[in-house]
């Protein structure tokens, strides 16, 4: 035991509530726990903050580690310090949200994870430690953000139709949105660019594609410009 | 040093951004510093998390050590941990916003602290640490928050006038609002309770007093009413 200091100190975490959209619904990446406590059961990656790394080093790196994600969108949550929420010592775990845009089924061999993989928001199974409270915060934080700020775009692939994005806002608020008001407001803002391709979706004339832009966003947030879906 | 671990940990603080407002001014409780590092600077009221206390816990009790506040509204803003942000070795800091009703001259001589006062946002004095990074980033929050979910009558009495609503608004906010647009978004809501009482302000005739209705607003949150100013 190496690291000696005159108070006791709590051990620093950080934990990653990943969200994809697949298809009509929300998706949580979770692992298998390969370690005690809680070994086998699943839980949201993450692991110990490192002296040597920052916080958000530390949360891109279990987030490639424990399920192979890189250059994600990921934002800090909050932090949880309660004091029984890990039965070895006290851990205070900085939590973050981050929004994929491809579900895929990850099986990355980590050091402490066994298995990584999406689960809908309707059929999680149990949680280690707070996890399912700290799922919970990040939920609410997201179905807040993507109607004021937009983050959505984060979740879907560059090139999209309306019907997809409204389908992405219907997965993350989880209830059906009027068709005619929403699209009326997402192009009102002018920030989707019609592009020159189109998809065709199931047996529907070919529909429109669009992509966000992001430079014109930040142009008008500057100038007080408000999204709001 | 009788504290051992198998791993360097990072020492754990919280660091509070008070506001208040008085008269027409957003005012910002600051402590000067009594040890070293940054003796003789000012800084933000915080200090070392105990292992046996929680995040909040640590808070509010340097909020009343250093600075003599207690019962005050408080959230946590942000955990700062980038690494050179303290000069004796690597600190992760909790921060907090704390909304105060009554902008005193607090003197608490504490255990820390030998001076506590109040600044105006227009003349902040240079900070210790990164606290002025940390303060911007509770200020950004403020200015969103207040504009979508009615923590504003927390910097308020309980029994306020439109003048002084407006008032609070335009402190925080940093500049001037219409004021017949803000009293019919305000009094739109239903918010507002008139009371039967009414105070003179200055020359001009006597102004209607209010109360907010917190568990109406309550009440309609769940509905998914939405508070925009």
């Amino acid at each position: 035991m190496p690291f000696q200091y005159e108070y006791p100190r709590a051990a620093l975490t950080v934990d990653c509530v990943v969200f994809g959209v697949d298809e009509h619904e929300l998706k949580i990446l979770l692992i298998k726990r390969g370690i005690e406590p809680f070994a086998g059961c699943w839980a949201l990656p993450g692991g110990f903050v490192r002296v040597d790394e920052t916080l958000d080093e530390a949360a891109r790196r279990e987030l490639e580690e424990e399920a192979g994600l890189k250059d994600v969108f990921l934002e800090q949550l909050y932090t949880f310090g309660s004091l029984k929420r890990d039965p070895r010592e006290r851990v205070v775990s900085v939590a973050y949200y981050a929004l994929v845009k491809r579900v895929e089924h990850h099986t990355t061999a980590a050091t402490d994870a066994t298995d990584a993989r999406w689960f809908a928001l309707s059929d999680l199974p149990r949680l280690a430690f707070d996890h399912t409270y700290i799922l919970a915060t990040a939920l609410e934080r997201l179905r807040g953000k993507i109607t004021y700020q937009p983050i959505g775009f984060e979740l879907l692939p560059p090139k999209f139709t309306l019907t997809q994005l409204q389908t992405l806002y219907e997965a993350v608020l989880g209830h059906e949105i009027d068709k005619r008001n929403f699209r009326k407001k997402v192009l009102g803002y002018d920030l989707l660019i019609p592009l020159k391709e189109k998809r065709r979706e199931g047996a529907h004339r070919p529909a429109q594609l669009f992509r966000f832009d992001p430079v014109k966003y930040e142009r008008l947030k500057k100038k007080g410009f408000l999204f709001e879906i």
